[in-house]
């Protein structure tokens, strides 16, 4: 079926009249075309948002009867109003020589991770490594496979994902990049951002002011967590104010008389971007440690869940 | 009166548990203190907005029973909700000499312009300057008093507002710079900026496909226009397409398949970050010129009126 069709159907099974599409980074060469092929074949209006379009978390508000969301999945627990995901699986890869190279890095009974866009390499991966033993392929479920396996391999590029499952379970973590065609462990990263946490976490120690940082984003919108922080901070002596805004950067947080930021917005943000930001910036989990609420043994990513 | 005062008694007057405040830049320092205080005083929790806020076109969303938007006042045009201005005006400068250096330049008959924020200053401006006959201070009505001033005299900061009075006028403006005590005519930057803009709709002739921005922020959404736009641009057998946005930027607008842009966004975007983007940006305006409907000599600066 012609990849434009399901979309057409979305859109007269609406009735809408105007549509507002959302891409990637990656797929804004792709946006004019695909605004030119709708406006004539649907005879809707579109408007292309030109916001950030980070994930499923982030669904721009647009004032049309249809917003089209591409190239993520929705998130299961967030309700979304008038949102079609256009999703569009990674298709399968000319090689598969990034799992030949992950091949001597992992055990014989190896977890498989990977994220949605993968999701039709699975079969596949699973026959090439004919060797080993896949018993799932779901990153929330890692953790429940940490006793059969003895290592994980992770389908994907960026170090992000793996790296929180390499945090919980204790074992080794081996990616196998399509993008670069090579495998690694995550040993060093880890240790590195480890230390950069606890580097964070020391830093903290003294703050008087903590600025918590709440997104404004629907599916980054923690604001209970927030206030929760808040009280806690506070509990202990020390001054909390809520910092309320969309876009987290550090040129936006300049200026502000806070000592330390804890955020509950991306997890991401905290871990990726902290050497970009002046003062040290916390997920909600290492607030706990400074507060001392939480041992330094128990240290888990942030994650965002339902 | 305590200045602090006016705010909590708008904050009783609408029974207000939540508060939110939004800073301009300059202000950040006092952010915390202030949200602070009115924790302490009112009884309230504070949100901070860490959005940019660059005007009262530009008021945030957030969870809140009152908005405080500190430094801005309201655009009359414009209707706010649950907001309240806490109006800053500058505190009279230390020393005239700026208006000493502006002298020599102007007029006898000179119109007096300057912006909300400064006009406590125009009762000590008017006196400073009394071999000048002063006969406005708005710069909406610069144009009103063209007939009867020689010159103008803008008070204030950066090139903006007044390059866009010398361009509709073409008398002579002079600045008078508070923050550099320094006054300078407009003429070098008014032929400088008008050549650029000549070079954007020069480069903007063979554009086949234009991407029109619409801001979403309250007081810049000009979708009516751009929808209008659109239509021009294709009755010229060309393509146009919107883009939504919130905060406009060169690296949001990259990678799309666009030839030119048109921003109904903010006035100040094509002018003061034309060199910032890759294809050349327009006003509405300057679209006119390049689709044959306005001449350049009649050329004006772009202006969100009511």
């Amino acid at each position: 079926m012609d990849e434009v069709e399901r979309l057409l159907e979305a859109i007269r099974r609406r009735d809408a009249k105007t549509v507002g599409l959302q891409f990637p980074v990656g797929l804004r060469p792709r946006a004019v075309a695909l605004a030119a092929e709708l406006e004539k074949r649907a005879g809707v209006t579109c408007l292309i948002s030109a916001d950030p379009s980070f994930g499923a978390c982030d669904v721009s508000e647009m004032p049309v009867d249809l917003i089209v969301h591409l190239a993520h999945a929705p998130m299961p627990h967030l309700r979304y109003r008038n949102v079609f995901f256009y999703d569009m699986p990674t298709p399968l890869p000319d090689s598969w020589s990034f799992l030949d190279a992950a091949l001597p890095m992992i055990t014989k009974r190896v977890g498989l991770l990977t994220t949605t866009q993968h999701r039709e390499w699975v079969p596949h991966i699973v026959s090439h490594l004919n060797a080993a033993q896949v018993l799932g392929c779901d990153y929330f479920t890692a953790t429940n496979l940490a006793d059969r396996v003895d290592s994980y391999l992770y389908v994907g590029t960026g170090d992000f994902h793996p790296l929180g499952v390499a945090i919980i379970v204790d074992k080794p973590v081996v990616i196998a990049d399509p993008s670069t065609g090579e495998a690694r462990t995550l040993e060093a990263v880890k240790d590195r951002i480890l230390r950069q946490r606890w580097g964070a976490i020391v830093r903290a120690q003294e703050a008087q002011t903590f600025g918590i940082i709440v997104s404004r984003k629907l599916g980054q919108d923690r604001s209970a967590l927030a206030a929760e922080l808040k009280a806690k901070v506070e509990a202990k002596g020390r001054a909390g104010h809520i910092f309320h805004m969309d876009l987290v950067g550090p040129e936006l947080l300049e200026g502000y008389k806070v000592d330390a930021w804890v955020s509950t917005a991306c997890p991401r943000i905290a871990i990726e971007d902290y050497l970009r930001y002046k003062q040290p910036i916390l997920t909600p989990q290492e607030l706990e440690i400074v507060l001392g609420e939480r041992t330094w043994e128990d240290y888990v990513f942030d994650e965002i869940r339902a």
